[in-house]
């Protein structure tokens, strides 16, 4: 069904259709949802979708790069006024329940698609978004070893994973098991962060 | 397109079912895939796909159960002669990418739906698997508690949580963004081993 809806500029048409399209893609699958359903629950003909995007892909791609540059500016916001690392990260990771809550169906996008896509463009785009978001990790904790904070014995790539993979996981779970956990990634971050510690630091 | 296949006994078909249907739900997605191609695939019609399983639900319960089974004995075995409790959970790790593998069809089945369903019973199943993943490194943790091993003043429920949500990340780009991070679940969880070192323990 094509309601009537009024008629909206390029770029806005550009983000009613994102916003729809994740939506979409987060309720019933990206595999599952159509390019005429998205038409259809935008209010446009599949025509007019193809000017915006030429592909469900792009309209993934879109998804995705938008999650990322999202993420970053919200964390490099956030950490702005933080001089110590070790609060920067613990800073971001306090934030995250309403981060992700407030960009849940995004995550269900990605993480569906991370879990079951086997389309190359699509598995390169979430790869674009987790090398984004182990170089926001990895710069961090390279400055926490350059301040004496960190132990310098570590390459800042592990720990920058382990920060990847407990955000990973907390996410699937909180989002779509709530509840069943009381663990929030604040109170899981903790071991990573006492790993950093060097060995002669004070607890 | 039904083929001739040689009749089997009805514990064999259910076996059959279940690694078809585990095979088409990693690869296109529980909701994608119907019943009808499930028993196309295997080779019957509908109705003797219904005489084993009522619905798709019900074999996405049958393939999460097989798989929390299969995990807990796995493991039990693995770590029968071991008596260090951080020995044990060494050990579960470096096995883990083996294990994870050879079950990655039904990782793709469990972490998509995980992902993306909104199934009451889907997920009331997939909460039973954490739950039972939960338990298991749980009581390994307490039984390093009682031994001295790790600190004691600590809840178990933490970093059982930690290793699971290091697992299920890890495991999502082990699996899917394959040479993306170099770094193991084994590598990973040293740092959830670390912090539960009582204070006072040398290295």
């Amino acid at each position: 069904m094509t309601i009537d809806m009024p008629r909206l500029k390029a770029a806005e048409r550009r983000e009613q259709l994102l916003a729809v399209a994740t939506k979409l893609f987060a309720k019933w699958g990206a595999t599952a949802t159509t390019t005429a359903a998205i038409a259809d629950a935008a209010g446009v003909t599949e025509p007019i979708l193809y000017r915006h995007f030429r592909s469900k892909q792009d309209l993934f791609v879109a998804i995705t790069r938008r999650m990322s540059e999202e993420t970053v500016t919200t964390w490099k916001r956030l950490i702005d006024n933080i001089p110590d690392p070790d609060q920067k990260i613990r800073t971001i990771a306090r934030e995250f329940p309403q981060h992700s809550a407030r960009l849940a169906d995004a995550y269900h996008v990605i993480h569906g698609a991370l879990a079951t896509s086997r389309d190359r463009k699509i598995l390169s785009v979430i790869r674009e978004h987790y090398t984004q978001m182990h170089a926001f990790f990895y710069n961090v904790i390279k400055e926490g070893q350059a301040l004496g904070q960190f132990r310098s014995d570590m390459d800042p790539s592990l720990p920058a994973w382990e920060i990847i993979y407990m955000g990973i996981g907390c996410t699937m779970i909180s989002l779509n098991l709530s509840d069943m956990s009381a663990f929030t990634i604040a109170d899981a971050i903790e071991c990573i962060l006492s790993s950093l510690r060097p060995p002669d630091a004070k607890k």
